[in-house]
């Protein structure tokens, strides 16, 4: 059982995440994490802000000698706009005169799409700093550093995930387009919004420059896809072990993200059932499937095809030009506080979609396969598959 | 925290669930949880199979003179076909000389779409009577069971929920359609597809017949609506806490769903911010929204409007018009096993989806509420409306 | 990881449980299960209710051909007296003049040391009986029933249990004795008292004797021992994961139960540093320890020696010569209802202690070797003994 | 539902700790925190190392200007002696060579009594650093920093917590005396082993004395008491809703930990059931009991009168004249390895086990009672006092 807790407000001094149940033995190293970090910030589409997001990173807990101990992982991510904050987020009571104008004032006009309306009848406050301090996106930070442990954990036992851009506003890459392998991250990383058709990659350029000349934002589709997932990880036995399930969660517990699908998904719905599932046929390799339509699981499963899975992004919710609402000091009509003007951040969200499925990846293993060490989970696995008739 | 396990084989003699954590003095009738079962088994297109699974229910704990006692709450569902599978689903050791031949015989050809391979990979079996017993559909009815007595209480506290059929195979309800309301239900009910609009209603019933006639299959989208729900159920302060994440998790939970929505889903990732969120304004009975694109869930929590979920469903994957499989004994091609001729189990699926959201919102009233009586939970939820300022 | 839920009144139709979790393949027979329940009817000094709680046993779920099948395990055990108590337990309203006078009255006297009076205030009831239906330790035969499971899953692990007692009343067998080994159950079963020292026995026999004639009831202190336990279950790296604290939650989750100790417990607390540690030493065949004060755990991990737990038991609280109360009703002072007349229950309490023991070892051994079929399981466990150095 | 996760060695740079769960509006202080952390390092018989372990605090989540936001918490111990261990505990590798001879060698020979055999077997470690790393007590520290904040959340309840020394060695306070009140907490820290005896605390003291000059050490037992607790904490529906289960799972999560008791505990089971209970009488104040020799929980609740726990620690493992165990690098006869030279850390325990039962108790408030800011917890409490008939 792998468990993890995040921590730590947008402009707090820092993030703070742990990583509990992981083996002994898995290496980490401080530049791999950092490597994931910056590809959370990079996509056509961001604004000024994930330039100061540069991320102090920390490793605190849990790691020695480049490898995890069994012990807890504790991971830091440094703000390096703190000192602007220190008295508006100070942990410690401050004179409300000490506060600065700006960024001190009471935030009472809740912005559409966002958590601050709920946030405040839920928690009892009368503006919505807290709320927004932590319901902001920021908070992926944290996932992204445990998703590269995760990762390392995972690479280690030879399953490798990736995730590129599928669509871009109403730019979308076209059905049936080669899917990137391994091999194409470094190509994916380069790419402005890591997708993997240039041609679409450049009209969603075009899509993002137009919505950024109207003072518009952008939503859009990512797909996660994990390579050498060995047949078995979830259960049909009881819905929680579906491992469909587990990735649903993981992925609609991200920030703006208002759709899942595994394999082809609500394509899939539209479909008659003689063209929509993956026939059978013996190889010399043992059983093989015609097709991957299912998005590697069968019956709540992964079935040693390539995994699939994608989520759906709603558009930034903080338009530049501003959406109507209410300010609650007053009880008058008003323009919504806006804090960023990002266009377009569903690079950055594939990015955390596939932190997310490695955690959950990462957790399946160790419920099939137990193992308090690489060697000893390794071990399990090898014995497994060997076990497996005509594998 | 509710818990709840469910537990028995499609052709064993008993479905049985166990439901833990629900507060005392809730009111559950068997009339009320045999009629969901019965919604359950209605939709045009269904087989033979449902007409001999009436249901046999029996509340064995935790309910007293039609009330809840505060303790478990055990639910059996007896198969009335046991009698025929006494032997093949013996718990006790039999003689393999008295297993009939023909339900009797091992199952080495896996059905594409199914658990059947996989699950036999996983778990060891040379054959996959034991996969498909406990995969099968079969056991949503523990679930849609459970969920009565969850809608139940929900009902206590002015939540209502409904679930209707916004598609089959190509035919979809036209965008911006009016949605039913907790007094539509006697009408969904009465309609073969349960669908809310007679029109789209007409055309799904021509679709399944073609199917029908085709010897193939069908899927589709459901949706559930939520009324009643209050504001804050849900966090944004950590990724399992959102509602988003558990309603993801129950819908992808379901057999054969592949894709999960929350409000407008994948379509919100197409508009542009101007177009795709709600906007604030005041009324004289607090603040509203403009619209209801979000589907009622805000930065992970419910907003207190309609909540609004959908579930996409592959088609059966069972076609009359076999697929193509291995024969595991063998080794050779073969053609899939089927075992049932329903057409199309999406009306059914959305009364199991409506099951599991009330689970989920269950749980998360009593996360937010506490509450071991529901007058205490009530009171919880009073007293925390009328604190809301303005509400 | 293995999940479990009991479900089921006292003088309800039937008590209800289900495991889930456990892999393929385990050997599960009705007779061991039932072997199981009729040790937990033994014991001298138990009353007249036992010789009608003969159980009668329903497998439902999860077992086929006398093997585990993967998927959630269902288990019945019916109350052959419920035709007495249809209409008093009856899940559906009924007429109140229905009721039988005795058994149907209200309990508006809550007996000291039960859970009434509490239950009643928590859950809001104006009398006892939803209380004590569920509190009464009755529930323990489903626990039971699920040890029994959990131990064959064990037993094809080489890991054996057993519980004796230890103390009755006043009379305490003597530091220093020899414990049972897995040889000496069937002379358990056989002594009065489950105690492994025949003086001690009698002395128990005569103080039972003693308080029965006296109206008296008696608690005691049972000692589960665990054989062939592996090194490694459980871990030092979060507290929650440490076998102790996992088997002292089993162990004070037992009705009760009022004390837990691990080894040579609250003894281990008045010794000094150099008489209260296990020296190791080599020996051919591996490392060995030179006693057992720790009870087979060490950092919160079993060492592979015999694990050791204690549990001590509460007196009866249903004491004959009635208790003093209030009678809720009337608000004035009275004397407690009392429901049964057994002297002492510290035989059967030992037994159920077995199966909780046998619940945590089992999912402690899921936890670190995972597998999903006895064979994997077993193998996996297989090779981490034999990477042991020197093991 | 409270969660929390802690991380970080003994000799690392921190200890990191987060608490997800709480309600927004408790008030959190770092001088309280530092103030329990500092009570931590108290007692007669401690060693040097206490001595530098001066905790440096950090809040960097969770907490502005001194109140809970809801979200999660993140809290910081730094390690002052960090400097001297940055190569030895280096997350990042390093060059062999460069680490110091005496604090960088290898630990190949075990202690008895501590995790560091087992920890190598289960991990698959070569030396036992890794192990002792974080089996140390040095984690306490974060336990004890997360229980200052969870007994801010119960003291806005009226719950108040404290703990004494009740045994040292073979020194005991005598039965029947006087419980300390929450106006005795000065007292209590004032005494050099928290006893508040008087007469016992010069006896301990002598007994700490005559252990230090033989180079032994010594254990005892600690009471936690919880005044002010609610009636109808925790359940007796299922075994691990118990508060008692709960209550002795964290006790026995605590370093050293070999026994727990619930109120009178193991001399309970000696009593007879006429002397074992706590009748009930009617009072102008509502129904009281006649003493608490059940430490305050009746069916696995809390009753609403002082709870009451006990943990019985055995004596430091690490004695000054070394254990026998064996050289796991050369296979031969050894002495174990020892790190410090405290006596007695009984008091010590005491507050650490303070600290778990305010974790406990906090989240068995937050079962019952939910909200998500403090004044909603405070009036769904009130709430239900108010509506306990006679209350």
């Amino acid at each position: 059982m792998l468990r993890w807790l995040t921590a730590g407000e947008s402009h707090g001094p820092e993030l703070v995440a742990i990583l509990e149940g992981l083996p002994a033995g898995v290496p980490v190293s401080m530049a791999g994490i950092r490597a994931d970090l910056h590809r959370r910030t990079l996509g056509y589409g961001r604004g000024a802000r994930q330039k100061f997001e540069q991320d102090e990173l920390t490793i605190s807990g849990g790691v020695r000698f480049g490898l995890t101990m069994g012990s807890p992982i504790a991971l830091r991510i440094g703000n390096t706009e703190w000192p602007r904050w220190v008295e508006v987020m100070s942990a410690e009571p401050v004179d409300p005169e000490s506060l600065p104008k700006g960024r001190g004032a009471p935030l009472t006009r809740p912005r559409p799409g966002h958590a601050d309306l709920v946030g405040m009848q839920k928690y009892g406050f009368d503006e919505s700093r807290n709320v927004l301090e932590r319901a902001s996106a920021r908070e992926t930070a944290a996932r992204v550093a445990l998703g590269a442990v995760a990762r390392s954990f995972l690479g280690e036992l030879g399953i490798r995930l990736l995730a590129h851009t599928l669509s871009i506003g109403s730019v979308r890459v076209p059905e049936g387009s080669a899917l990137p392998g391994p091999a194409d991250v470094e190509a994916l990383d380069a790419d402005p919004l890591r997708c993997f058709d240039a041609a679409t990659s450049a009209l969603m350029v075009a899509e993002v420059d137009a919505a950024h000349e109207d003072g518009d934002t952008l939503g859009g589709v990512v797909e996660v896809l994990a390579y050498g997932v060995p047949p078995g990880l979830g259960s049909y036995t009881h819905w929680d072990r579906r491992l469909d399930s587990q990735l649903a969660a993981a992925l609609m517990g991200i920030q703006a993200i208002k759709g899942v699908e595994v394999g082809d998904g609500f394509l899939t719905a539209t479909r008659r059932g003689s063209e929509a599932h993956d026939e059978l046929f013996q190889t010399d390799d043992g059983i093989a499937r015609s097709s991957d339509r299912a998005g590697g699981t069968e019956g709540g499963m992964s079935t040693g095809t390539v995994l699939r899975v994608r989520a759906g992004m709603k558009p930034i919710s903080t338009v530049p030009h501003a959406l109507r609402t209410v300010d609650i000091a007053g009880g008058g009509p008003a323009e919504a506080h806006h804090q960023r003007s990002d266009v377009c951040a569903v690079p950055a969200a594939g990015v955390v979609a596939e932190a997310m499925v490695a955690l959950v990846l990462a957790n399946a293993v160790l419920e099939k396969f137990g193992g308090d060490s690489i060697v000893e989970t390794r071990r399990n696995l090898d014995g497994y598959l060997a076990a497996i008739p005509g594998n």
